[in-house]
C-alpha cells in the first residue's frame, strides 16, 4: 500500500514570496525523489577515486578542477567555468618523530599544514609539556629555550562541531605562542578525536615577528602516550624530523556552473562544497562529500526541467584547507555584484544527515526560511537558531560581507575522528544519509531562487 | 543488600580429582575477587608504555625480558629466569608505495614479515589482478612475469578468529606462488578487518627453490580503491619501495616464573602469553593483553597464600610473532620432561572477554574441566567442544608432542580490526574484560595445579 502523506498550509498561496503552490510542490517532489535516490555517491566516488587527495595548489587538485569542468559540462550545466586565483603553495615531504627518552619507541606525528621545516637532521629535545593553550600562554618567556613544547587539550566530540573552533586556537597560534617563549619546535595533541593511530592535519599560522618554528601534531594515542610516561617524572627527550616545503606562487581555482534563473538570472543562489582536500586521506568526507551533494541537488533541479526564477549557482570552491582562500577570490571577484548574492549556503561538514536548519535573514526572508522548514521538517531537519547562522567556511568572507546565510547543519559527532586524517576515504560515506543531504539542499536550492524575497536585513 | 548466591554440588568432594572442596572453594573466591578488580591493567599499561613496540629479536624485546624479570621477581615469584634461544633478526626498513597509473596518487601499505626488500629504486610494474589465492593457484606460469601481483580476499569478522587461519594462507604463503608465474612482487589486501587506512603486516615464508620477491600488504580501504580503479577496465600501474632487512643470528628468550607446587613440584600447569610484538603498535591487544591476565592471575594466585599440589609455571614467550619461535624453542629444551607438564594454555587473542572454554583432556582430567566450568559459567564462559581445542599458538608444537590442552576462548569479533596494525595500543583495552579473563584464568590455573588427574589421554 502506497501512503500518501497529507500536507497543510502550503498549497495556500504565497504572495509575499513569490513562491507559488506548485513551485512548493515541486520542491516537494524533488524531495522526495532525491530521498529515493540520487547521484551523489556516484559522484563522490569518481572524485575520491579518480583523483584521490588533492592538496590545494597540487597538480591533483589541478586535474580535481579538469575533473569538475568535464563532469559539469557533461551533466548540461549553463556557464561551466574556472575562476582562477594565485596562493601560496605548501608540501608536507617526510616527517618522522620518537621519543628517545626514557622510553624509546617512534611516534606517529604529521607536520601542520604550513609548518617550516626542521633542520635536515632533525630537532632532538626535552618536551616542556602543557595541558593547553592557557597553560602554554602562562610560560614565562625565555622558559621554553632549547626545548620542544608538547600541548595537550580536552577537545571532546560535539555535534555542531563547536569544540572543534574552541580547541582549533592551539592548532592554529600554538606555534607563534611556543615560539615567544623561545621552543625551538612545537607538538600538539591533534586537533580531532579520532581514537586510531592517525594523526590529524589542518592549517597552523605563524605570527608575525616571532620567529617560525616546525609545528606537528601526535595521534591521540600517541599523545596519551607522552602523557602517561611524563606522568613518570622522568624527562621525556623526543627527535622530530619533518621537510615541508613552500613552493611559491602557484594557481589554484573555483569550478562554476549555473543553472540560468528565468526571471532574475542575475540575481544568484550560491551552493556548493570545496574540490581541494588535505593531501593523506582522499578526502571523502572533506569535502568531496559536499562537492557531491550539492552537485546532484543542482543537477536535480536541472534535469527536472523547471528553471527557478533565479539563478542557482554550484561553486566547488579551491584552497579552502589552506585558508579559506577560494572564497576570499570569489569575494574579490564579485564585489561589483554582491548585492546580486542572493543568500548562499556550502555543504562542509562530513556526509552525515543534515538534522538541523539556522539562517540568519530578513524578515522578508524568513517566510522562504519557514517553508523551507516545513519541507524539511519530514525529513528529520529540526528548527535551530534564527537570529545567528553558519554557512560554511568558504562563504565566510561574503557573508562578513553581508551576504545572508542560511546552514544545513549536518551531525557531527563523528566528524572529527576522520577529519583531516589518512583515513578519511569514501567507505566512511553512508549513501543514504548522503540522499537526504540531497534532499535538503534540493529544497532550499529551488525555493531559494524560485522566490523573489530579498533575505537581506537592513 | 549484599546477595549471596548458592551453589549446588561442588561442596561435595570429589575424590577422583584430589580437589577438595576447600580447593574448589578456594577457586571461587579468587574468580570473584578477580571480577572485582585486578592488576592486569597495570601490567599492560606498564608493558605497552615503558616498551612499547618489541619486535622479535629487537634490543626492544630484550628490554621488554629485563622488564619482565624485574617484575616477575619484585612479585615474589619462583625461579624467575629467561630461557634463552636464537632466531633470525628481520627489520622493516622504509616503505613507500603509490598508484601510478590511470589516478596516480599515495597507497598505505606495508611490508608483510621477512619479506625481501625491492631494488633500491623500487619496482615500477603493472598490477595482475586476482580475487583470491585460488585464482593466483590458477594462474599460466610465466603468466605474471614483469608484473606485480595484486590479491584479494574476503575475510570477515568471526568471533572464533577462524576465518583468519583460513584467508591467511594468502598472507602465508601467497609470495612464493606469484613467484612461481612470474611476478616481480606481490601485494595482498591485508589479512584483517580494519576499516581504517592501516596495513596489517605478519609473517609471511617464502618456499624453497622459488625467487624471493617483496610481499606488501594494503590497507583495507588502499584496495577497495586499486579494485574500484580496476574496475573502471584501465591497466593499473604502482610504484613499490621497501627496504626491510634480514639481520642474521641474534637473541631471544621465554620469560619463565613459578608458583612451586606443595606436593608434586615437578608436574607443570603451563600458562602465559607472548612478550614480543609487531613494530608499529606497541602490542597492547596482541599480546600486552595476554601477559598481563595470565601473570595477574598467577600473582593472584601466589598473594593469596594457599600453595597448589603442581607447580604453576607462567611462560612469557618470546619471538611468537615470527613463526611461534618460543614455543618450539622451550618443546626442544624440555623434551627430557615433557611428561612432566600436565596442562597448557595461553592467552593469546586479544583483551575482550572470555566467553567459551574448549578442552581435549583424558575422561580423567574431563572431570576437572566439568569443575572448571561450572565455575567459568557463571562469568559468562560457555561450554564449547570438549574433543577438540587450540591452546594459544606457543603450545602448538606441545600440544603436537602430546601436551592436554584447553582455552578459555576470548571475543575474537574485533581482534583483527587491531591485529598486526599501528593501532594496537593501550586505550583499546576495555579494563572490566581483562579482569574477567584473570577470573578465567586463576579457575583454570588453581583447579589444573590443584589437582592430582591426568590430563593426558592414552
Amino acid at each position: 500500500m502506497l501512503l500518501v502523506f497529507a500536507h497543510n498550509g502550503l498549497a495556500d498561496t504565497r504572495p509575499d514570496t513569490g513562491l507559488t503552490p506548485a513551485s512548493i510542490d515541486h520542491a516537494r517532489q524533488l524531495r522526495d525523489l532525491a530521498m529515493g535516490g540520487t547521484m551523489a555517491w556516484d559522484i563522490v566516488e569518481s572524485l575520491t577515486t579518480e583523483i584521490g587527495p588533492r592538496l590545494a595548489g597540487s597538480e591533483a587538485e589541478a586535474r580535481a578542477r579538469a575533473w569538475a569542468v568535464r563532469r559539469l559540462t557533461a551533466m548540461g550545466f549553463d556557464k561551466v567555468r574556472i575562476e582562477p586565483f594565485e596562493i601560496q603553495a605548501w608540501t608536507r615531504g617526510a616527517e618522522r618523530a620518537a621519543l628517545l627518552a626514557p622510553f624509546p619507541q617512534p611516534l606517529e606525528i604529521t607536520a601542520l599544514g604550513g609548518s617550516v621545516a626542521t633542520p635536515e637532521n632533525g630537532i632532538t629535545a626535552e618536551l616542556a609539556l602543557f595541558e593547553g593553550i592557557d597553560a602554554l600562554k602562562a610560560a614565562a618567556p625565555g622558559s621554553l629555550e632549547g626545548k620542544i613544547a608538547y600541548v595537550s587539550h580536552a577537545m571532546q566530540r560535539s555535534q555542531d562541531g563547536s569544540s572543534y573552533g574552541f580547541f582549533g586556537k592551539l592548532r592554529r597560534e600554538g606555534a607563534s605562542i611556543a615560539a615567544q617563549k623561545g621552543a625551538l619546535a612545537i607538538m600538539i595533541r591533534s586537533i580531532g578525536t579520532s581514537s586510531h593511530r592517525f594523526a590529524h592535519t589542518g592549517q597552523m599560522r605563524y605570527a608575525e615577528d616571532v620567529a617560525q618554528i616546525p609545528a606537528a601534531a601526535l595521534s591521540n594515542p600517541d599523545a596519551d602516550q607522552i602523557e602517561r610516561i611524563a606522568r613518570r617524572g622522568q624527562p621525556v627527550q623526543v627527535y622530530l624530523n619533518m621537510s615541508p616545503e613552500s613552493l611559491g606562487t602557484v594557481s589554484s581555482g573555483n569550478v562554476i556552473a549555473e543553472i540560468t534563473g528565468r526571471e532574475r538570472p542575475e540575481e544568484v543562489v550560491i551552493i556548493g562544497g570545496h574540490l581541494d582536500s588535505w593531501d593523506q586521506g582522499t578526502g571523502a568526507i572533506d569535502d568531496g562529500a559536499g562537492v557531491a551533494i550539492t552537485t546532484a541537488a543542482a543537477k536535480m533541479i536541472l534535469d527536472a526541467g523547471k528553471r527557478p526564477r533565479r539563478t542557482i549557482r554550484l561553486v566547488l570552491w579551491g584552497a579552502e584547507e589552506v585558508g579559506l582562500l577560494g572564497g576570499k577570490a570569489y569575494l574579490e571577484a564579485h564585489r561589483k555584484d554582491l548585492d546580486k548574492q542572493i543568500i548562499g549556503t556550502e555543504s562542509d561538514f562530513g556526509a552525515e544527515r543534515v538534522w538541523q536548519m539556522t539562517a540568519q535573514v530578513s524578515a522578508e526572508g524568513q517566510q522562504v526560511v519557514d517553508i523551507m522548514g516545513e519541507l524539511l521538517a519530514p525529513i528529520g531537519v529540526a528548527r535551530g537558531d534564527m537570529d545567528k547562522s553558519g554557512s560554511g567556511p568558504d562563504l565566510t568572507a561574503l557573508v562578513e560581507a553581508g551576504l545572508p546565510s542560511l546552514r544545513l547543519v549536518q551531525n557531527g559527532m563523528d566528524y572529527f575522528d576522520l577529519h583531516h586524517t589518512p583515513d578519511d576515504t569514501l567507505d566512511k560515506i553512508d549513501p543514504v544519509a548522503l540522499d537526504q543531504n540531497v534532499a535538503a539542499y534540493v529544497v532550499f536550492s529551488w525555493l531559494a531562487a524560485d522566490s523573489t524575497v530579498n533575505f537581506r536585513s537592513e
